[in-house]
């Protein structure tokens, strides 16, 4: 809640979506609303603290470079305008269609300038092409069934990008799950209609395709409309006005409806740019698979577009589990599907992929963290929607500043942004290239009430990785109202109250003469009967003398010999309530994508070379070991450390093929193996020794063979660092193939 | 190829069955044919060798029971009979409807003895309501989705089953990933139908249904008429001659077909047991969920029902990853799904799975494992096809043995079992109740040659926990059948060959100027001809003058100015051939299932206390940290303790709970914590320490608090035994919960 009060706060003039964020919140008590009100005459002190703020944090703007910025600035002053426009409008009621008109043409400006600032930033030599030649090379991972002519959307994970995955799941795991000691589940993928009703994803989770008429080929519609204008635009010959219509138009693509889709389709009359064939109206597609469970075909289910809900329908287990204490998080680490009209893209856009989520269970009106001081110093790069709007650039903040701010709504938000930061930076995103994106509000999901994404940059612009969502009640609240379970907490209240109970006891006797196998039911249906409920039945019960009730689809009359009906006052001291959800979930292709995409190195001096600075944690292997040559008597050394690696649990690859050392490192050096033990000419002599070399600086030691396994398990688990091992072993210069000693 | 030779060897009674399978074997090339006739001719040895083994392994058996054995023996003796009933009909070519009535009776009576055995055997004070209790109420798992209803066949995890599932699967990683260098992959889930008809399972896949025509509820047909009939048995009043046809007819229903099912429903007036509605005639249900990929409708896809598939479908890149090298195995973790009729048994039979699936790919011709005499020495439990045949009991084997007398086919089947059963000791099995179990040949999979299961004892009776099949080249066989893609190896000929060679080549130039962007790929397709297309070309085009192609679908004519054919000799120094394939197959919740039911204790005189002994490997925490009382002062220590534990990567759960530290020792036990640190008033003296309890004994010491997160990551990685931390740190007695020092 405090969340939301903050919005008005620190960003007043948006103030008119927020409200209408409040509406869509079902689980506001008239409390809660009066404590924003009461909170909103207070706001003008809360603005100038939140404007103070906002002046060192533009002052902080270290990334700005003036000379693009000179270039920006017309763009950031057609945002801003755009921006107030749109305020403007909602703040007088305008109609919805000039609203719609303004947001979509804001949203253009907002892209022209986030386009245009992508273009103009730094730019390292990366090339796409060479780095997904070297994934598919390699096998980290590549299309699904290629022999069969592949599967869009569908990739498999080989031994390269299986072992990042899985590394980087552990890592997952010991950096939330243990450190936060989170209730991990697994739950099943399969998942009956009637959940993912509860859940809004039969209704909302849709995309609008068109079919090309005759090979019935499907296509995104808004996809298509866009790429037929685009390209209309390059047409030399097309009129002026004409253009000028198209570029009115490209804009509002994002906003239109179903109707304005076809008309669209229809007036500039749109064919398939595959076939030139007819195109169908837009047809609805909801992006789950769908599958029918057991055999008979009655029971509909689809696999699971996220991993969430199981983790909603298991509150009441995981709240037992945690002894009824609030808060708490769930977690889950598992695959989703969407079956995409037209996946592209790569890594980015799949039909079938693995998330790792977390459910945050939390009292509304009390979103503190425990540990939010450990984090408060940690400072990233945050695009808020106020700047967005503002046509502002994104601007560096501490976590602690922004929540004091109120530019992050409450401690438990900001709290999980630092640590998806702080995860993202250890295995191996750039800093440099990682930002939180506010969502704005027209572009929420329909559950969220506020939305932050941990966006990386790459080459396809910034992509979302982490979104971190402030779902409120609105997922327990839906599955209490589809299934009628109470998906509640309970609170001490701070003064204990009293309240009036009516109850209505069986005499069990008598019910389980009259209903045999059906007395138990009756009995737990009328234990369960709410106090509302109670209250009428007792009432039409004193009237009738009889009470008709319905239990598992049968019906029973109850007489007065069976039931009794007791109404008395008692104290309570708890109070329930419905807990708010904070959601930090992770996409784990696209994460591995930024990895792959900022570790891609190439050798100075030396274009074939390249190789991926991957951090050892996420390394698909440890160490190779390598014998400098085809000699038998290189071999006994060589099995020793790969089973003393072995034994200390460091995955690691022997590479005894007969190419020259350069050559094999080189090899490593691509699948990113961080440490190489070389067996060499003076390894045969006593004291046993080998080198050790890192793959960023190709740095190498020499050392004892007996204690390089463990030194690798010490780099590889960040226990000691490579400049430590420097410093403390004699510096080794290069390796050669011949039997002369190398220095 | 060799397995197969064995079972001649070692087992020459069946070899009938055995032939039948090698006629099924489609890739088996004459010389390998000849081989086997030629091994046959030496199998009098064989046979000789392997009955002198057999005298050996029959006084081998420890755990017969003299007056079991008495009980047993007429049970033994009808197997017997009926077995060499079964050989002598196969010898004498009977009729098939014969044959097939034999085998269902010697099925019949082969169970009779199996479940007199189990009865029979030593039972321990399990009661499995208990341990579902327990399972349930500490959420290790439940029914999916239970708030709507539940899904039959569908089970979600909880924190304490989700916990011990990642602890195996990630000592599964280590145990056979890690230490075989395996390659790993992560592959989609949703499949595309050609893949799965090429497999067998489009078509195999399948058991038959009966449908209420009422209401539409299914049963399998196997089990409804099973049940039907033994209940008539039942009935007193039934006449003596419909009983005796009802008992022959019983062992006949594994053996039946859609007619003989129909029939029987039909002949005895069968009903839904439910609704008693008729019934319909049996249909053919595929176990597998279906869905569409994409949104066109028109690519059907299936879930996978093995993860198997995925690894031979990226045989060739596994290949080349590998540098071309055999024999290497791939292996994948991941969910598979199978749509059961009627899914029962709790974990034991699932619509929904994690699989573990080593597929191991090697020369048909050697089948050897360098690391075969590390496990030569490994003991188990076998219960051989001869056995089962004979009536035989099973035996402790030692698998060098078991090797050296061909009852394991081959060292590489003989190592994946010894390493299976070492994994799966290594997890909390308990060896006791653990065997191998050799499939016949008439219940082996559509693509096995042989199988071992691994199975565990447990209340359900013997359950499959891991297959051990040689699928043989199957599987790469049908892949390569359905695609033109060649799944085959290298390897060096003893000797160079020299063949004749004929060649299109390409003329770049006047095939790029004449066919533009489809140049690259029609001399792709040029290069890919395959040495007989080739041939057959040249002469056509010797003939015409011109070439006709297809290529992606389109039709090129190639004139001569665009390709030059050659034919010449070649010296070829390597062969080719389908790679056959040992493939270790674990069920996850199978054998986590297993570990429940033998880690299952109540403590010695009190009934109520109920625990699980799960290795600390395994176990979902390692350690629980228990302030002895509310007192504030505990508070640090508490904090300081779990800190220094989440350093170390152990997962521990604080309880500061209200219970007495005897209640919450009870407690922790129940969710398998093995250790437990307990801060008492003698914890706030200096030197600070405090109590380490482990779970089993219930035995405790003190020791400092700083050595305790070492000593208990120490024992969790079994680097430190138990006994070891009793002889070196002072013993504690128990703690009292008063100011009062306890001694």
């Amino acid at each position: 809640m405090k969340h939301l009060i903050s919005l008005f706060l620190n960003c007043q003039k948006i103030r008119y979506t927020t409200i209408l964020i409040v509406k869509r919140w079902s689980c506001l008590t008239p409390q809660l609303l009066a404590n924003i009100q009461q909170k909103r005459g207070a706001s003008d002190w809360g603005l100038r603290k939140a404007k103070q703020k906002s002046k060192v944090l533009a002052q902080n703007l270290a990334m700005c470079d003036p000379v693009i910025e000179e270039q920006l600035a017309p763009m950031r002053k057609a945002v801003k305008e755009q921006g107030d426009l749109v305020r403007k409008l909602k703040e007088n009621k305008a109609p919805e269609i000039d609203l719609q008109r303004a947001i979509a043409d804001l949203k253009h400006r907002k892209k022209l300038l986030d386009d245009k600032e992508f273009e103009l930033s730094p730019k390292d030599d990366f090339d796409r092409g060479r780095l997904e030649d070297l994934l598919k090379q390699r096998f980290f991972y590549d299309q699904s069934f290629a022999i069969y002519g592949g599967v869009n959307g569908l990739y498999d994970f080989g031994p390269m990008g299986c072992a990042i995955k899985a590394n980087l799941l552990q890592m997952w795991r010991k950096f939330f799950i243990l450190e936060e000691q989170m209730l991990e589940v697994d739950c099943a993928m399969l998942t009956p209609e009637p959940v993912l009703k509860a859940s809004g994803h039969v209704e909302r989770f849709q995309d609008y395709m068109v079919k090309d008429l005759k090979n019935g080929e499907c296509f995104r519609v808004d996809h298509l409309i866009e790429a037929h204008l685009e390209k209309l635009l390059t047409d030399k010959k097309l009129a002026a006005d004409k253009k000028e219509e198209i570029r009115q138009l490209l804009p509002r693509i994002d906003g239109m409806d179903k109707t304005q889709f076809g008309e669209t389709v229809r007036k500039f009359n749109m064919k398939s740019p595959i076939t030139g064939n007819d195109l169908s109206d837009p047809i609805d597609f909801n992006l789950m698979f769908s599958t029918s469970i057991g055999p008979t075909g009655q029971l509909k289910g689809f696999l699971r577009p996220e991993t969430a809900q199981g983790i909603f329908v298991n509150f009441k287990r995981l709240l037992e589990f945690n002894q009824g204490k609030l808060p708490f998080a769930g977690a889950q680490i598992g695959n989703a599907f969407r079956n995409e009209i037209s996946p592209r893209s790569g890594l980015i856009r799949v039909r079938e992929f693995t998330m790792a989520e977390i459910e945050h269970f939390c009292d509304p009106l009390n979103k503190d963290h425990p540990k939010f001081n450990d984090v408060a110093d940690v400072e990233v790069m945050m695009y808020s929607g106020c700047a967005q709007m503002d046509g502002r650039p994104m601007t560096m903040v501490k976590i602690g500043d922004a929540v004091k701010s109120r530019l992050i709504a409450n401690q438990t938000l900001g709290y999980f942004m630092a640590r998806i930061y702080l995860f993202m930076i250890k295995v191996g995103v750039d800093p440099k290239k990682f930002r939180f994106r506010q969502h704005l509000s027209n572009e929420m999901a329909h559950y969220a009430c506020d939305c932050w994404d941990a966006e990386c940059k790459t080459s396809y612009g910034w992509i979302e990785c982490v979104g971190c969502a402030d779902r409120s009640c609105y997922d327990l609240t839906q599955h209490t109202k589809a299934t009628g379970v109470k998906l509640q907490a309970e609170k001490k209240l701070q003064e204990p109250k009293t309240i009036e109970v009516t109850e209505c006891s069986p005499t069990k006797g008598v019910l389980g003469k009259t209903f045999k196998q059906d007395a138990k039911a009756i009995t737990e249906h009328l234990t369960q009967l709410s106090f509302r409920r109670a209250q009428r039945d007792a009432q039409r019960f004193t009237r009738s003398r009889a009470m008709n009730i319905e239990v598992n689809g049968k019906h029973f009359t109850l007489k007065p010999d069976m039931i009794t009906i007791k109404t008395y006052e008692k104290v309570i001291h708890v109070e329930e309530f419905v807990p708010s959800v904070i959601e930090p979930s992770f996409g784990i292709g696209r994460i591995m994508y930024s990895v792959f995409e900022h570790n891609f190195k190439t050798r100075e001096g030396d274009e074939q070379r390249t190789y991926l600075t991957i951090p050892p944690v996420i390394a698909p292997y440890k160490c190779s070991v390598l014998p400098l040559s085809g000699n038998p008597e290189f071999h006994p050394f060589v099995k020793q450390l790969s089973q003393a690696l072995t034994k200390f649990d460091i995955s690691h690859k022997v590479d005894d093929s007969s190419g020259s050392i350069g050559r094999r490192y080189a090899r490593t050096d691509q699948i990113a193996i961080p440490y190489g033990i070389t067996v060499d000419f003076d390894s045969l002599k006593e004291p046993h020794s080998a080198t050790l070399r890192e793959r960023d600086s190709m740095k190498q030691i020499r050392a004892p063979i007996a204690e390089l396994p463990g030194l690798v398990r010490d780099l590889s688990l960040s226990l000691r660092t490579w400049e430590d091992v420097l410093n403390n072993y004699p510096i080794f210069e290069q390796q050669q193939s011949t039997k002369t000693d190398a220095q």
